[in-house]
């Protein structure tokens, strides 16, 4: 009996499975698995668990950290004060309370990004698949799509990645953005289309950020990380010492179900 | 009939009020107004107004920004981004949610404070020199400052300043606060005793954060900027554009309605 440990992002097709004649579970590293060929493992009875949930606190508030950091201008404030120039001349500030804050995809992740920008007295709304009943009666708006694109200040991609979503970001949306909207995606880059990115940030009058984690082609990455008003970080969003730790027992948990024969939070 | 309009943290005692024997209003561009004689203007009949709440949200929102900017490395985050470097070996990350943050003073942004990082999740406690029961039935816990400032992984000063809280901040506290913890002091410094807060701040245990505008004097600016877990920002707490617009709007409705003879927002 083999196992195969996938780490994040990792694409496990039917030839890497068929090479693996014994392959009798795939333990994913990673919450997400858009990228494993989940109904190929099932016709061959292999089981796949992922990690759900696992960095959902980590990556929302991540999203708010990365907002505010950008809105209030601090990597220029630290600059300023480390050097000892005290002006606030210049440096630019806004408020998240009263804006419309846009919700892309209402999973987990997505959920408590809405549900703490509503703790700044953000007007919060969402598009998701599904409509999100309980969201709604707590304020959480629904709206279509494109209402929310061409309406939000604020836009969190909160997305899981699958045919339907990848490039759903496209060039047409892109063009409908508010001047001077903030967006960010802590989701997977496929979801975006990268030259509709590009025809934006071009106009200099969107901010877009992402946490980069080896999904965009070195050529793609070049060409955005060209504009200044496309913040890249490396992939911090779900590094939090909280997120590590509970990664490591979901993992092992995962194992431990699987040899013991009951197993936990499979995929397929 | 003489008005003096004076901006923030400027002091006015009894020399300067009797130097302007025609003196009527004093019109104070900020909320606080800690150096003002108010008492000898008030003897002199003289009406002093502050402007009320108009930064409130752009220092609550400031407070959440600067915590979370340190707490996920986000200086560093985004140099390695731009430098092309998307490791994040090193960069530290730790999460608000299930934090105990406490918010010592809890006026109108100490209560702002306190309900956003309730939104994270936080265990959110709070000492003020009078209880809140409306916050305490909304699930902020009330501890005496002592034991507060032991427990708390993170710290929000936000008491006004006034002979009772002048120091209160001083050696013996900033001994005891917990290995670990982040203070954030946006209320002025007066409040803090700077050769207690360096004694702590040499352990190199503990992180402080400030946004300085003035207070300070230049030779204990000097010795906190040395330590570099001493986060000095300039006064971009307050300086939002929706706490600028409000603002002005609260400055010239204070002189129009004493002009009027209906001033509004008195303070003595």
């Amino acid at each position: 009996m083999d196992c195969l440990l996938v780490s994040f992002g990792l694409p496990v097709d039917k030839k890497m499975i068929d090479a693996a004649p014994n392959l009798k579970y795939i333990g994913v590293l990673a919450t997400a698995f858009g990228k494993i060929d989940i109904e190929y493992a099932k016709k061959k009875k292999i089981i796949i668990c992922n990690l759900p949930g696992y960095s959902t606190e980590s990556v929302a508030e991540f999203t708010i950290a990365a907002i505010l950091e950008h809105i209030r201008d601090l990597e220029e404030g630290k600059r300023r004060g480390r050097s000892g120039n005290y002006s606030f001349d210049g440096i630019s500030a806004i408020e998240i309370k009263n804006k419309i804050f846009g919700v892309i995809g209402l999973g987990s992740i997505g959920k408590r990004v809405a549900e703490i920008t509503q703790g700044f007295g953000a007007d919060v709304r969402y598009w998701s698949k599904n409509r999100k009943k309980d969201a709604e009666k707590r304020g959480i708006k629904y709206e279509s799509l494109d209402s929310l694109i061409q309406k939000a200040d604020f836009l969190s991609i909160n997305l899981a990645q699958n045919k339907d979503t990848e490039g759903i970001f496209n060039k047409s949306r892109f063009k409908n953005v508010k001047s001077g909207v903030v967006i960010i995606n802590t989701a997977p880059m496929e979801l975006v289309d990268i030259d509709g990115l590009i025809d934006r940030l071009k106009n200099d009058d969107i901010t877009f950020i992402l946490d980069h984690s080896d999904e965009m082609t070195e050529e793609d990455l070049k060409k955005v990380s060209k504009y200044k008003n496309c913040i890249i970080y490396p992939p911090i969003g779900y590094i939090t010492e909280e997120a590590r730790a509970a990664k490591q027992e979901i993992f092992l948990g995962n194992m431990e179900g699987f040899l013991k024969g009951k197993p936990q939070n499979v995929v397929n």
